[in-house]
């Protein structure tokens, strides 16, 4: 045992663990820890208050309630899709902000859903239970009808969220369950042009002069919601040194992965994911130039396209580093010589690195079969993914919870429909583009030869395909798509709707693809990551914490800057800063209500912070609160080393990005003027 | 020296020589070697003939003389730039082929130059000498003294080209001497569909079915050139297991670098460079679908983009295969023991691959600046282009010899003034399309906040200094070049051109990081890279062939298909099959000249095959000749194996592609009907 603490201490000493490190669940929050690090205690009526406060958005953002009366805070990156479903070519509030004075202006998002996290439980012995003693396939199968039947059990209202979560790859699995609310309505936004003052260039950098904030407001029975829990605005905003805390919910970082997982990002699927980017990416912004209409349809894809692209350059980074890749050697090599002392749990550890390493072979030789036959990388459009819903939903609703794939349990199928039912208008142009691209790539990725390119092209090109597909379909009326999943699989297999056609062509190749990769890659890196998890808990304790899974998480730290380099970046940005870094022009052109603005505004007001705290993507629009649980801060960026912090957290360099409260409360009051927003939020 | 043996044989077994690998100089083949392995013998005439037949087209690629009447074969790839600047919006020969049926129909290229190597001598102890006892800086300025004082002495006509060729990275330096001919004419090529049948999408692909072909004619003095050496073209082709030979230029491979300079390809420049050139590849796709016009003239462009990408790709595929790599860890590991056991040269070549893992680190964090400052990454237009040539040419042609850039040598300076003076059209839109969209990248890649940046950009958006830049600038008339170039200096510092303007502001800066990266990169690898390779040659002997440098080498190996997984791939297809695969659609389109045809042909005719011989990028155009020294093919492509070839030769899956003669003497004959030219080369 003493063999195995030295080694372990090997392990920490070449690790990136810093004190602030860690993305904690709130049942797990080190209390002790952050007390003993920065002199500050939190209780559970602190905890509670703000993880009720807290919002989690279902399309994959963070944001919390900032008064009584239902109003959500969270980034304007994070509703950009709902104010470009609200825009038509007449107006454009992606472009020129939106601001409702009265309730009754508010107006609903398409497709917008919080969630609040209302309690947690552990799970974990009713999930290891049914799958004790499987392996591979029938593991898997158990693992899922286990976790459905969970959930189905939990999910006694379509008011109710419930997932189960599985932390630790495997080792540990936690019910939650959320509120959710689907009337959600757009209160306030600013600009594009400040929201994302800098644009590409200056995403994942700081300094940074960004007004990255909306605020929408839940609505419960067509009201208002009155909510007991909410974050209290601080005007004035942190200070340099301040401890302060983020609550959100970070995406996923891949913290625990193994040498043979990270090389297969490093070297296959980074790259070859980046490449792909790159062209949608320059096809996508030469389209924009096609016309003002056009531009105005594919904003949100290219910025998606370029924010991803931005994350992977940054993981990228840490993976190539000499450095950081040595010391993710030595602390595997040393954790493996710790499993070697360990004649428990050692030999099974060992052994399931080798068959991660097996798996991971064989998914560089099916990649292209992963994307773009079990996927949709082919198939690049808002109706294609319509009709796999409706006839993949009409085959799986059949089927007992068992046979079912997951994305259709019941519990899920609320979700399922608020997607398929949005009214979110469909542009043809656009969707031919997509499509015609994407059919292209498909071609290309698996070979004009082969099987599945044979049979979704025949003799077309992808450009006359896509064509006809986009002319032919009427998917685009939400009533057809209503009356298709209403009608189940009888109407589905009658229809001749093209798209549908093409979505029955390919679903039986869809199927056979993804059964393979979950039977031979999916459920053995999982079943071997969790033995590996397992060995780690045996070892380490319960003094860590889990990699990100989309959960709320609570992350402490202090503001401050970092020095690059030989240069030291300070921890604040001011308002006046965006003047001064103004050209005029796009991306650094400032809105015209800025100018007007200016000399009304106080240029001193701290714009945007940087902090120490351990986020990743997924964090987006969460609050920075202080020791007494006020709001201080919005989160909406990490600098660009915050990106490797997927695979390993640096205090050095890595730091949180977040709007100044007190740059918001400027903003609101001196030039949107948005009185009565303030007087609901600033008390 | 037995243990020295024992390591190098460990080197030999783990490394993937085989005995058709090689890219052998003529003046260094090994006539043995291929008689023990092929039992084919050549002689001192064989190989003189070859050699004097063969044609390096001074743009990149091979080719080769056919008949006594200055007829040359290489690829229509290689003529693609010609045919792209003869046509116009009226008559596109890119799209539709070319044939003249009689001299006066022959039309001048405007840039393409044919080069013919008349003699090779060695100049590697005068090299040397110039250098002996250097370092750094002062090594790498003596060096390029010595040579261009080589190439100057040599130089005693315009007709002639003279280029040092440094082989053996350094280890051995010989003097090239070139025959040139600069009025090209062109006399046939086949329509764009059939020379690039399959496209992007079976490029690097095998079965292929590709007329890649075109006939140029070479002119001296106004006349068709009257040539003693060529090629008999032998109309039956090869068959399968013939021994073939390729006699061409392969541009360059990095079968010798170090592990540190492979891992910086792999990690750094190709994943970067190919994310770069996809997103190029989207942009320019997109840019396609704005009209006719920007089709055909961004179609070069393109083609030269997306064969690139597939050439990294394969490259790239090389790298991250876990065997290949591991055999190359291994073959390092082995030699560098061997060098340990040598005392008299071990020492100071393993201290080499020291000094070149620090290069390489240092060119990690300067690589923006190397594309971007130094290089013209940011600066994509032809006009910027000229006007760099002209700034530059300006301050270099009042400078002796030893101060010089190597490029402004005057041995070098008839090639820069021929492509300066090209009369290839220029258009605008194409123009400002690639400047907005490189200074867009310049500013991405160094950075908004780059003083670099700045002083470029100033306060104008990329595409708003592009388009005043493409309009303001007369550098589009050859006369105003003409003017600039011949008034020297004073004439470019007077210039108010703002494309001239740019190219002055930007160029001490581009100097100043271009001397950085030769005295701290450049010459460090260089001259380590020199080390390592005079160790070699002292352990191994001159048995091994040099790396790749554009230069004249000759390959051989056998018409041979290869297995892949478990199927076999036949070495030849036939014209029927290119029916077969034809889909009616670009690019399985097939001209109509061909569909006319079809009924006269004999679709039995072998149209592309595959042989083992050893080639690179470069090697576009090479003539494969058999035993008898007789045409038999024309080599166009390689597999996609071929591609890893750049780090070392599989001879189980490496595979050149050629188009055969029998398939260009069937379709010259029953589908172009070119009975005259078909009179001057079938004998």
């Amino acid at each position: 045992m003493r063999k195995i603490i030295a080694l372990l201490a090997l392990v920490s000493a070449t690790s990136l663990a810093r004190a602030d490190e860690g993305m904690w669940t709130y049942n797990g929050f080190p209390r002790a820890l952050l007390e003993k690090t920065h002199g500050v205690k939190v209780d559970d009526a602190w905890l509670e208050r703000v993880r009720l406060s807290s919002v989690r958005l279902a399309q994959g953002c963070s944001a919390s309630f900032i008064s009584p009366t239902g109003l959500v805070l969270t980034n304007h990156h994070c509703v950009e899709t709902c104010l470009q479903d609200l825009s038509s070519a007449k107006k454009d509030y992606l472009a020129d902000g939106f601001l409702a004075r009265a309730p009754a202006d508010e107006v609903k998002c398409p497709v917008l859903e919080a969630n609040q996290l209302v309690a947690i439980s552990d799970v974990t012995a009713r999930v290891k239970k049914a799958t004790a003693g499987l392996q591979g396939k029938p593991f898997q199968d158990a693992q899922n009808a286990e976790i459905g039947r969970i959930e189905s059990e939990c999910q006694t209202s379509p008011s109710l969220r419930c997932n189960v979560v599985t932390l630790y790859r495997g080792g540990r699995f936690d019910l939650y369950r959320y509120k959710r609310y689907q009337d959600v309505r757009m209160v306030f936004a600013p600009e594009f042009a400040i929201a994302f003052f800098g644009g590409d260039p200056d995403n994942f950098m700081f300094p940074r002069f960004d007004l990255d904030m909306s605020i929408v407001r839940v609505y419960e029975d067509g009201k208002p919601l009155q909510t007991a829990n909410w974050l209290a605005w601080d005007a004035a905003g942190p200070k340099d040194g301040d401890v302060v805390f983020v609550s959100g919910h970070p995406g996923g970082t891949d913290r625990q992965l193994t040498m043979a997982e990270l090389e297969y990002q490093r070297d296959v699927s980074l790259p070859n994911t980046m490449a792909t980017l790159s062209e949608l990416r320059g096809a996508l912004t030469e389209f924009q130039n096609r016309g003002a209409e056009q531009k105005r349809v594919s904003s949100g894809m290219l910025f998606g396209v370029e924010n991803s692209l931005k994350v992977f350059k940054g993981e990228r980074s840490a993976l190539v580093d000499r450095t950081f890749w040595a010391q993710k050697m030595a602390a595997e090599a040393a954790f493996r010589k710790a499993l070697a002392a360990d004649a428990k749990r050692g030999k099974e550890a060992l052994k399931a690195y080798g068959a991660i390493q097996q798996a991971v072979d064989l998914q560089r030789n099916v990649r292209p079969e992963l994307s773009y036959v079990m996927g949709t990388s082919g198939f690049m459009s808002d109706t294609f993914r319509f009709a796999r819903t409706l006839v993949r939903g009409a085959d799986e609703r059949t089927k007992g919870a068992a046979e079912r794939f997951p994305e259709f349990q019941e519990a899920k199928l609320p979700a399922v429909t608020q997607s398929l039912f949005s009214s979110a208008p469909i542009d043809d142009d656009f969707e031919i583009f997509k499509l015609t691209w994407s059919l292209t790539k498909l071609r290309e990725n698996l070979g004009a030869d082969h099987p599945f390119t044979r049979k979704v092209l025949g003799q077309e090109s992808p450009a006359e395909m896509a064509s006809r597909l986009v002319k032919g379909t009427k998917l685009k009326e939400v009533s057809v798509r209503k009356q298709l999943w209403e009608g189940g699989k009888a109407a589905v297999d009658a229809s001749s709707d093209p798209m549908i056609q093409l979505a029955r062509l390919v679903d039986p190749d869809a199927r056979s693809v993804r059964k393979m990769y979950e039977d031979e890659i999916e459920s053995v890196t999982k079943r071997s990551g969790e033995t590996i998890a397992q060995a780690r808990f045996a070892l380490e304790g319960t003094s860590s914490y889990p990699d990100a899974t989309f959960t709320l998480r609570l992350s402490f730290g202090k503001v401050q800057g970092w020095v690059e380099g030989k240069k030291a970046i300070p921890a604040f940005t001011t308002l006046g800063g965006a003047f001064d870094r103004a050209t005029g022009r796009d991306p650094f052109r400032l809105p015209q209500s800025w100018i007007d603005a200016k000399p009304r505004l106080d240029l001193a007001t701290p714009f945007n912070f940087s902090s120490t705290t351990d986020i990743i993507g997924g964090n987006s629009g969460s609050p920075v609160v202080n020791k007494d649980g006020r709001l201080v801060g919005l989160v909406f960026d990490g600098n660009i080393w915050s990106l490797g912090g997927n695979y390993g957290f640096d205090e050095k360099l890595n730091r949180t990005v977040a709007v100044d409260t007190a740059a918001m409360t400027e903003a609101l009051r001196k030039i949107y003027g948005a009185k009565e927003l303030l007087g609901e939020i600033v008390r």
